[in-house]
Formats: C-alpha cells, sequence, structure tokens
C-alpha cells in the first residue's frame, strides 16, 4: 500500500497546504490535494488517509484507515459503515471558533446598530441625521447567553469579553465550568436563564438531544429585546416558532446562519420574515485562511499521532455525535 | 443668579438623567432639560451651567460659567468668545469610545467578511454556496493601524487585541506609548507604516494639523488589500484621493462615518464610489444608552470639581482643539 495522504479542498489555501506536506515528508507520506470528490475519485483508491467532507468520500477508498471529516459538525455520517470498516475518524472541532466569533459579533452589532437599514438608506443615497436615529444598543452592557460552550462558545466569549458585556453566561449538557464564562448552566436551567438574556448565540452541535431546543414555549421566555443568533446547527431551532414570534414582535430579531434544511428553499419563508438576517451558512466554513491554516495544523498535529501510534487528538465518536 | 443647570439632548435618557439630577441637588443646583436649542432657549439666561453643543448655545446665556460641550470633537467653536467671556470650556472625550469601538469593529468584520454582498443576496432571497465565496479575511491576523491613540482608538485597540489581530500599531503627534497597543509611532513616521497596514482605522480630532493626513501620497502608499475607516472626523482625508483609489481598485475598500461636509449632500459621488461604505455620523453621537449614560457620568465629575472648586478634569483648549 502506498503511504499517501488525499485532501479534498473547495479553497485551496498553498500556505497551508504546505504545513501538511512537510509534516507528512517527515514520515514518508506524500500528499495530494483535489478542489472535489469528482476529481479527486481516480486518486482514492490506494489513499492511507484522507482528509475531506461528506459520507461520499467513503465510496471507493477500500485502503484507507483513517478519514479526518473537514468541518465541526459530524451529523449526517453512518458510524455503523466506520465501525464495520474498524477505520479511525477524526473532525476538525476548533478550526472555525476564530472566524464563527467575528461572525457572531458582526451579526449582533449590526442587528444592534440598525444597519440593515442604514445599508438600505445608502443605497438610495439617503443621509439620516442621529436624531431621527431610534435607540442603539451595545454588546457593552448585554447580558449575553451562549448555548454551547465548545470552541465555538468558547472562542466567542472570550472575544466579547473585551466588549464588557453585563455577563456572559453558557448553556451545556454537563454544565462543566469553562473560563471564558461568568458561570455555566446546565441545559435543565435553560429555562431560568431565557428571559434574563438580550443575546442568545446558539453553538450547539447537530445531535438527537439538540432538536428544537429553543422551541416554542422557550421562544415564548424570551424578552422583547431578545436577539437570537444561531451559527451551530439548524435544527435547534423551531423555525415556525421563531418566524411567529418575530412577526408579531415578541423578540427583536435574529441572525441565521444554519437552517433545517440546507441550501435553504427560495420558497421558504424565513427569507422574508420581519427582523430575521439570513447568511448562507458561512459564518464557519473555510472562507478565512485563518481557518483553512487552523485547520491544516490541527490535521498535522494528528498525522504526528497517527505516524508515532499515539491515539489521535481530535478523534470523534459518531454515536455521540461530537 | 439662580443656581440652574441647563442640558440640551435630543435623547432623554432618564436613568443617565436621574445620575446629574442627584448630584446636582447635592449642591442645591436645579436641573432642566430641553430636547434642542429652540425649546431651551427661554430658559438660558438665569443658567449656570450649560450642557450642549453647538456655538448657538452660546446666546443669550449670559450668566453661564461653564459649558460642557456634549461631544468629544470642539472643531467649530470660537475661542476668542469664550476667552472674551471667562467661561469655563469642557468636553465629553470618552464618552464615545466604547460605542465608536463597536462601530469600527462592525464595519471591518462587514468589510472583511463581503456582508454587503451577502446582505443584497438575502433581499434577493438567493443562497450562495460557500464554494462560490471569494476570500474572507479575519481581524484574527491583520495589521491594523490606527491614527489617534485617544479615547477613541485606545478603547478601540484594547477591544479588537482580543481577536489575536498580528498587530495594533498607534499613531499619534506625540508617539507616547499607550498600553492599548504594540507601539505607539510619531506622525512624522507614519509613511513607512502605511504599505504594511491592512486596515487603517481613523480617530483623529479636526484641527488645522489634521487636514488631509490620509492625502493623495499617503493613500498611494497603502496596500492593494487595505481598509480605511473614519470614525474621527472628515477632515483628515482627501476625499478625492480616496474616491479615485477606491473607483481604481488600488485599495480594497473604506467606511466613512464622517465627512467635510455634513450631512453628505445628495449630489455628492462619495454615495456611489466603489467599495465605499457610507454612514452618517452615527458612529459615535447619544444613540447608545452606554453612551449617554457615561457621558452624565462624566459630566456628574465635574459637577463636583466645579462645586468644589477644584479644575474640570474634562476642561479642553479650544485653540489646541481637544
Amino acid at each position: 500500500m502506498s503511504k499517501k495522504i488525499v485532501i479534498i479542498k473547495t479553497h485551496k489555501d498553498e500556505a497551508a497546504l504546505a504545513l501538511v506536506k512537510d509534516t507528512a515528508a517527515k514520515y514518508g507520506y506524500s500528499v495530494e490535494v483535489y478542489g472535489d470528490l469528482d476529481e479527486a475519485k481516480p486518486h482514492l483508491e490506494d489513499a492511507e488517509i484522507i482528509h475531506g467532507m461528506g459520507m461520499g468520500l467513503l465510496a471507493n477508498t477500500p485502503n484507507a484507515k483513517w478519514y479526518c471529516i473537514a468541518s465541526a459538525g459530524i451529523n449526517g455520517y453512518d458510524a455503523d459503515y466506520f465501525d464495520e470498516r474498524g477505520v479511525l475518524v477524526s473532525n476538525s472541532s476548533g478550526t472555525y471558533g476564530t472566524t464563527i466569533a467575528e461572525h457572531i459579533i458582526m451579526m449582533a452589532t449590526m442587528i444592534m446598530r440598525h444597519m440593515f437599514r442604514f445599508d438600505e438608506l445608502r443605497r438610495e443615497g439617503k443621509w439620516l441625521s442621529f436624531k431621527e436615529v431610534t435607540d442603539f444598543r451595545t454588546l457593552c452592557g448585554s447580558k449575553i447567553l451562549v448555548l454551547g460552550t465548545g470552541n465555538l462558545g468558547a472562542t466567542f466569549a472570550g472575544r466579547v469579553r473585551s466588549f464588557e458585556p453585563a455577563s456572559i453566561v453558557g448553556v451545556s449538557k454537563s454544565g462543566r465550568e469553562v473560563p471564558e464564562f461568568d458561570r455555566v448552566v446546565k441545559l435543565e436551567e435553560l429555562d431560568a436563564e431565557l428571559p434574563n438574556a438580550d443575546l442568545i448565540v446558539m453553538c450547539l452541535p447537530g445531535t438527537p438531544e439538540t432538536e428544537n431546543v429553543l422551541n416554542k414555549e422557550r421562544i415564548a421566555l424570551l424578552s422583547k429585546d431578545a436577539i437570537v443568533i444561531n451559527v451551530g446547527r439548524g435544527n435547534a431551532i423551531d423555525e415556525d416558532a421563531l418566524m411567529d414570534a418575530l412577526e408579531n414582535d415578541r423578540i427583536a430579531a435574529a441572525a441565521l446562519d444554519v437552517f433545517k434544511e440546507e441550501p435553504l428553499p427560495e420558497e421558504s419563508p424565513l427569507w422574508k420574515t420581519k427582523n430575521l438576517y439570513i447568511t448562507p451558512h458561512v459564518s464557519g466554513q473555510e472562507t478565512a485562511h485563518v481557518t483553512r491554516e487552523l485547520n491544516m495544523r490541527m490535521f498535522c498535529e494528528d498525522i504526528e499521532n497517527y505516524c508515532e501510534v499515539r491515539p489521535l487528538k481530535y478523534a470523534v465518536d459518531l454515536r455521540r455525535g461530537y
């Protein structure tokens, strides 16, 4: 069997890929990079290590011993298939916190500072005196509630801390303390926190347990000023209940980057919902150089672990879902 | 003479105003609040302390002993007039850093993440696959250059630090060290810094010395990736040279909140300049509750100083311009 690593990447970032090539060469591995699965297919049969996304990358890879999934989310992968093959599986959780934190802070400030309205006026060439401007809000002084205290939630919390929010409370299954948060509560205690939050940031993985975490009953507990931002997985919000709350001004606004169905269909009523701001799952992804570099650095760490016969640092449990 | 304080405020913020009323009462002063100068006029003649904006507030205030200017900028005030009257003058520098830092980070991330384009697509109900997304940039890893190391520049630098930029360099007249910056250089050394900056943030006061600091020659020194954000005063940029650089893709983008002429006239070519994003002088202003409260807290400090016959903490030199 040839000692071959195949990387499947939409955005080829030569500087980031050079890191992997250097590490691989140390252990006598070659590295091949392809833009998508179709391009990669003829070259997968003898690959030992594969870095990419989607169940499709498993076809015709009889010699693969380790699959590194390029995303943080690992929902949609068939755990049985991996088990039967007895292969290693890792993911890329930790790659996306940096870029997603910038997305969250961007969307929160855009909503708090009426930027969607100001940008409409800009397109029309219209100046609006500050005397006519309705109240801006600020991250400074805001009460922030973060669902999910992993890499996404903690990186955001670490960055937003410098804006001097009134509080940053985390919510997780275990309720285990994480230093970036003032305190972390268990999911069972979520309901008590919801009425006090100015900004609710959802960074949850897509598992059966996170299905509709923000359901109709919980949306009803939110304050009129609440802003909801979802950058985790779309399954975590009851989209119909959210639309209803927004259309009736029961909460202030929402910014969704992830949806139950992606791409979001053209006919989805979410597009036209009042005070709902949609981005097409770009808060993370490998759209930024820092992300691509971090992704490759983490892969390098595990190439070293793999070659030195140590456990993979980023190994995942597909049944648990993270 | 009656012991009377008059405050002229567009946005009446009862919580913030209560702070002043409490402090004033301690020293036997009454406080009157009016929405604008016209409303205030009949009540100014016997006022001893006046808090507001614009030269107009000096008319018919023969008994005033102290004017507190509600803005940080004090360009446009006639120093001779104040001198002749022998009155105290203070300003509100320190009030706006918090809200302006949020504006800068919002505009920088919006540009770096192509948010103006994504928002157009949202309005049209169009999803764009991340595969078609051109490169995002991040504050993380960016080289940031800040002109002006006072309250605005330092507050922004303190907040953006948590995003892990590659560097934060300040520029000031004195070059004096300020802890929020990696280093501070003198204005004479600006030219050497310009080619290396990914993000140039301008936080300068409007003085004769800051006139066209970013002139045609300096704009020519910027890199093709440079993003320019101005939140200080509009006099600091040669607007024609900036438009020319943007239209010819010699720099990446600019976000202007301040202009040589405000309101920006409808016929200004700035409105339609490529990659130029305009906001109507709302980065600061008293549009946010934190700003209004901070503004009143600072005023309270100086009410105590005034009543205890100590120097005003926020006294300004109108001839120097800050």
